[in-house]
């Protein structure tokens, strides 16, 4: 059983300006047996609050995997990325570039997308973007290695076929 | 109006022991309707100055976005992606990754190229390569996405329709 | 002469509980007139012990070149790109972003590597995955600019075609 955490950054879906379609595609996506949905939280664009629900999401509720949606792009207020690197021990550099990869073959905006993942203690985090559109496209590129990812990092797994 | 600031970094081109020709392209194509050339400089490979130039640059010159050419690759003296690293607030990876990329269909050198993109305030800046066949190449991929990301970035456009 | 430094992170060859085979498989693949193995070595997953063993390595023994194997995953033992962050002075993204680039072609887990690249004053650094079959495919993409890269690493060549 993974246990995911849906943390949207956005300041229109935080005061209410704006329905998160995005935190709810991703709830949708991983309603499947293997996760279970511990929070889904949307926050304004705030590298402090985000980061510090990051640590709380990681540290207290014991979640694996902290989906991130929103504040990954070039506007001002956008600093998901920033309060991701502020919280992670270990870069996985490897997922984000997978994901700009496949979304750069539908779109060159791809290459705008500034997200990151990283590993903090047993909590792997890992960056969407924004629109539903993207979010289902980065979703089905990482959805494949997710549950071998959280395995190996909580040590469940002694060796991993190709690392 | 996207204002346009172009920093080569040549320790001979600074010495006039070699005329730039990477710059003079770039000014070249960028000689658009939608661009203003601000500033063309070329300085030494020295970290301290192509940092400091490059504040000057985003701080004083109010320039939109800033194209370094050279500086990028294995040499001693190559410091243009730390000298930038020295002063962005935000990176962009997935800029350079793009770059990388497609280049890497050309050559396979192009996976030398140390070059990074990151954000200043609302500066975007972007190191390319110091061959004039490369930086055609890299402007190849990025200049679709440029008047975009500009627009996002000094918050002109309250959406981004994927990010 | 390139000079090459092979330093497999792996708890269980270091304890003898596992033989060694990527790093044996890497001293084969070099086994030509161009390289000089000038250390090979099997060390715990300890991230001061790997640190420290770089620097020994590009500082003392003079290694042009070295090449990692093992640590690069989502252990929570895995630490060499960490170790290797610390002693780095100038990332070479572009080298494990072609790694992984290459590797997703073959398997989706590619994307959980997390290994990087950087040079220490004179001597390239590059991480490889653990596993044998990893390794090759890896130094397939890398082998073909390593020469390239060692030559500008010592100012051997004064230009860079592409750079």
């Amino acid at each position: 059983m993974i246990r995911l955490g849906i943390l949207v950054a956005s300041d229109k879906g935080y005061k209410g300006e704006r329905t998160d379609e995005s935190g709810k595609l991703i709830m949708e996506l991983f309603s499947r047996s293997e996760y279970e949905i511990v929070e889904y939280i949307i926050l304004p664009d705030e590298r402090e609050i985000i980061s510090s629900n990051l640590c709380r999401q990681a540290d207290h509720l014991d979640i694996d995997l902290i989906l991130t949606s929103g504040g990954t792009g070039f506007s001002p207020r956008d600093v998901t990325p920033e309060a991701t690197l502020d919280v992670i021990q270990r870069q996985a550099p490897g997922i984000s570039e997978a994901i700009r990869q496949k979304s750069l073959e539908i779109t060159p905006l791809a290459m705008l997308s500034r997200g990151v993942s990283g590993i903090r203690n047993q909590t792997l985090i890992i960056n969407l973007p924004g629109s539903p559109k993207a979010v289902r496209e980065c979703i089905e590129v990482i959805a494949p290695v997710l549950p071998h990812a959280i395995d190996i990092l909580k040590g469940q797994t002694g060796e991993c076929a190709r690392k």
